[in-house]
C-alpha cells in the first residue's frame, strides 16, 4: 500500500511541473484552456455539441477529445467544423499533464484562442491531475444522483464550475437541487452550478454566456 | 509516459499474485465472492437492496462498500441486516487486491457464504484489478447510452455478467438493446445481459436466479 502511495505522489509531483509550464505557455500565447470532466455518458459531447457554435462566433477553437479507446466523440466534434484531435490515454483513466501538453502540441496553437479538452468520463483521477487549463468544468448528469458530492469529494472540489445535466429528468430521478446543492457546498463553497438539457438545450445559453465572461476575463487580463 | 507504464505494471503483478491467494483462501472456505463494477450512480447500491432478499433466504451474505469517501451506501446495506464493513480507497479510483484481502479479514468469513464487493464507481481501472472474486459483474445504467462498449473496453471485456440497469428509461435516452449488445459483442462474445429497473423492480429475479445457479455451481465445485 504505502509503496504504491509514494509512487503515486512522485507521479504527482511530475505532473505539476508539466501542468505549470503548459499553462506558462498558454498564457504567454493567449490561448484559454478548459479541462472537461464527468462521468461515462453524463453528457460531456453533447455540451461541446450545443456550446461551440455560441464560441465559434467570437474565436477560434480547438477540442481534444480524450478516450480510453475509439474515436467515436472526435468524429461528432469535427462535424461541427472545429480543430479536433483524438487522444488515446492508452488504457489510463485520466488525462495527465504530459499527454495533456503532447495533445496541444499536435494540435498546434498558432490560430487558436479556445482550446477545450474532453477527459476520460471518470469522477475520481482526472480531480488529481493538473494539465494546465486555465478552468475545470465538471459535469454531473441527473440520474446519476444528488448524493454524488459525498461520494467523490475530490472532483467537486477542485471544479471551477458545475453543470447538471439530463435536468429534464429530475423528477423521474428522484433529483432534488436543493438537497444536491447542500452536498456540493460541503466540498466547494464557491463554484457556480448551471442546470441545463443537452437535448432541448434550455440553460445552454446561460452556461455558454457565463464561460465567455470568463475567456473574456482570461483574454484581458 | 513509459516510466509510469513500467510502475503499473509491476503494481498489477503483485497484485495478481495477492488476487490469486485471496481465491484460494475462498475456495477452501468454500465462500463464494462477487465484485460488483458500473458508474457513479449506475445503481450498484439498488441492485445489492434488490437482491439481498433473495439471497439471504438461501445464504449467509456480507457486503463490502468501497468508497472513496463517505459511508452512506453501507448504512443503507446495514439495515437489509447483513454483515457489512465501509471501506476506503484513500482516494484510489478502484479496489486492488491488497485492500479487498484486508477488507475480507476484517469482516471474517467464518460464518459467510457468499460476500459481495461494491466497488467504486468506475469505468476504467477497476476493471484492471483482479481483486480475487470468483464473479465479476458490471452495471450499465441506460442514461449512459448504449455506445459505451466501444468508449471502456476494458471494463466490458472481463466481466462475466452484464446489467443494464435503469431500462424503464430506455425510450426517454434512445437507449437501443439491439445496438448496445452489438457494441458490446465487440469485446465480450459470451457475457450474459441482464435488463432490469431497481425502481420497479422489473427484471431483478432474473438475475437473482442466474447469480443463485453460479453459487450453487461453485458450491458444488
Amino acid at each position: 500500500m504505502i509503496r504504491i502511495l509514494e509512487t503515486k505522489e512522485r507521479v504527482i509531483a511530475d505532473n505539476d511541473a508539466v501542468a505549470r509550464k503548459t499553462r506558462e505557455d498558454l498564457n504567454e500565447k493567449k490561448v484559454f484552456f478548459m479541462n472537461l470532466m464527468g462521468s461515462p455518458g453524463c453528457g460531456k459531447t453533447s455540451l461541446l455539441v450545443n456550446i461551440i457554435p455560441y464560441l465559434k462566433k467570437r474565436y477560434s477553437v480547438a477540442v481534444m477529445e480524450a478516450d480510453v479507446d475509439s474515436d467515436v466523440d472526435a468524429k461528432t466534434i469535427q462535424d461541427l467544423g472545429v480543430k479536433t484531435v483524438q487522444l488515446h490515454s492508452g488504457g489510463l483513466c485520466h488525462m495527465d499533464a504530459d499527454m495533456t501538453a503532447r495533445g496541444l502540441e499536435y494540435l498546434g496553437l498558432e490560430d487558436v484562442d479556445v482550446v477545450i479538452m474532453e477527459n476520460i468520463g471518470n469522477l475520481v483521477c482526472p480531480a488529481e491531475f493538473d494539465t494546465g487549463a486555465h478552468l475545470k468544468v465538471m459535469i454531473l448528469s441527473v440520474p446519476e444522483g444528488d448524493d454524488k458530492p459525498l461520494k467523490y469529494p475530490l472532483m467537486f472540489q477542485t471544479v471551477d464550475m458545475v453543470v447538471v445535466s439530463k435536468k429534464d429528468v429530475c423528477e423521474v430521478f428522484d433529483f432534488d437541487s436543493k438537497r444536491f446543492e447542500k452536498n456540493l457546498r460541503t466540498r466547494n463553497p464557491d463554484a457556480p452550478v448551471f442546470y441545463l438539457s443537452n437535448t432541448d438545450k434550455e440553460g445552454v445559453g446561460e452556461f455558454a454566456d457565463r464561460l465567455i465572461e470568463k475567456i473574456e476575463e482570461f483574454r484581458k487580463s
